[in-house]
């Protein structure tokens, strides 16, 4: 079986890389990278050096004109800043109940539709994806949330004649059980990237740095990608 | 309430356009027409004309990168001639079993992620959609099937935040029916393009000319494009 795997260059999407190559092996998996207008192309970077070092095939994308007219603050476009507090504090400033200010819109929904238009072309079965617990919670990211994540797989088995189907292996894990999963695969999250700035080090400062160092923390090592 | 509404410029989305203008006027509506490698431009030029003719706002997208590994019969690439058969004929070809050799892959869920994040950012609430049940039929085209339509829907709402929902018109009416449908509304058909094939005129031998020349002559009139 082939496997396609949407890999942005962050903790997430490189374990579910890791999860993949390990379960279906380096020949069957295709990685796939999307660049969306984002203010820096650390990840892109990042994800190039991931696929490389496992192996596989790596497809890019450039979304970025879909996003044109969007004013998330992730994107190039935008005066605004990115929010340097954790996800828990800016859901509390949007009252659960809107996305985050770094909520892309629909962007999840559109690499998953992509790598559905791909996956098809070459062979593939099924799509991984990192979403996570996390990032759903609160209506932060609804786009990584269990309610999306089961109804555009069905739309993919539905829409592709019962062809590919989408598995999100973390999608009621959170990112420090994410990060024990992979140590124990050795992924190389030294090479990965997760900072919304585009600096020369991750800034330690906006919601994905905070939440990431909290999930080394929580598996009591270092996180390699500082050192 | 703003609707966004995708515009090929054949039949069935033209007069989805023309229900979305008469229902919230054409201030309130934005079409989307999306190129993605198709063998000839006359439909984006179709799209135009009838954009112009409703006065409404209309943006275009290429996606033709993200099919560019499809050998679907449609797509400039391809060296498979597009069938000249009906889609019942075709639909007996594949045993009601696999899509048709003009199904291009997730097309329609590429279209509708697209027309998402698009109508977010220009805050529309709701997506017309103008797939509609013979193309459905016999698993032909798997993306204008109900029980896609139905996923999707939930994966545009759950993942825009409860923001944004699609309205598929015509997924249960025939294209006979639609045609009745525009005509009452003077839907501008004389304007629109359905043949496959690129030509001065169309082929009449392609399946959407087939069933469109049915499509007319149920409701006992002349295709005016044929004028």
């Amino acid at each position: 079986m082939k496997v396609m795997v949407l890999l942005s260059g962050g903790v997430d999407s490189t374990t579910a890389l890791g999860i993949a190559v390990d379960k279906y092996g380096k020949d069957n998996v295709i990685a796939l990278s999307v660049m969306y207008g984002q203010k820096h192309d650390k990840e892109i970077g990042a994800a190039e050096a991931v696929a490389k070092h496992y192996g596989v095939l790596h497809l890019y994308l450039d979304l970025s004109k879909i996003f044109q007219y969007s004013d998330c603050s992730l994107l190039k476009q935008s005066d605004e800043a990115i929010p340097e507090i954790s996800y828990a504090e800016q859901i509390k400033e949007t009252g659960g109940e809107t996305p985050v200010s770094t909520y892309v819109p629909f962007r999840n929904g559109l690499f998953l539709s992509s790598a559905a238009s791909i996956a098809l072309s070459k062979g593939c079965s099924l799509i991984y994806y990192g979403a996570h617990a996390d990032d759903a919670a609160g209506f932060a990211y609804p786009d990584c949330s269990d309610a999306f994540v089961n109804a555009m797989n069905e739309a993919i088995w539905e829409g592709s004649g019962h062809q590919l189907k989408i598995e999100a292996p973390f999608v009621k894990v959170n990112k420090s059980n994410i990060v024990k999963m992979g140590l124990d695969l050795k992924v190389p999250y030294e090479l990965t990237w997760s900072c919304y700035e585009g600096g020369e080090k991750p800034c330690g400062k906006c919601g994905t740095c905070i939440d990431r160092a909290a999930a080394f923390a929580a598996n009591g090592v270092e996180d390699p990608a500082l050192k």
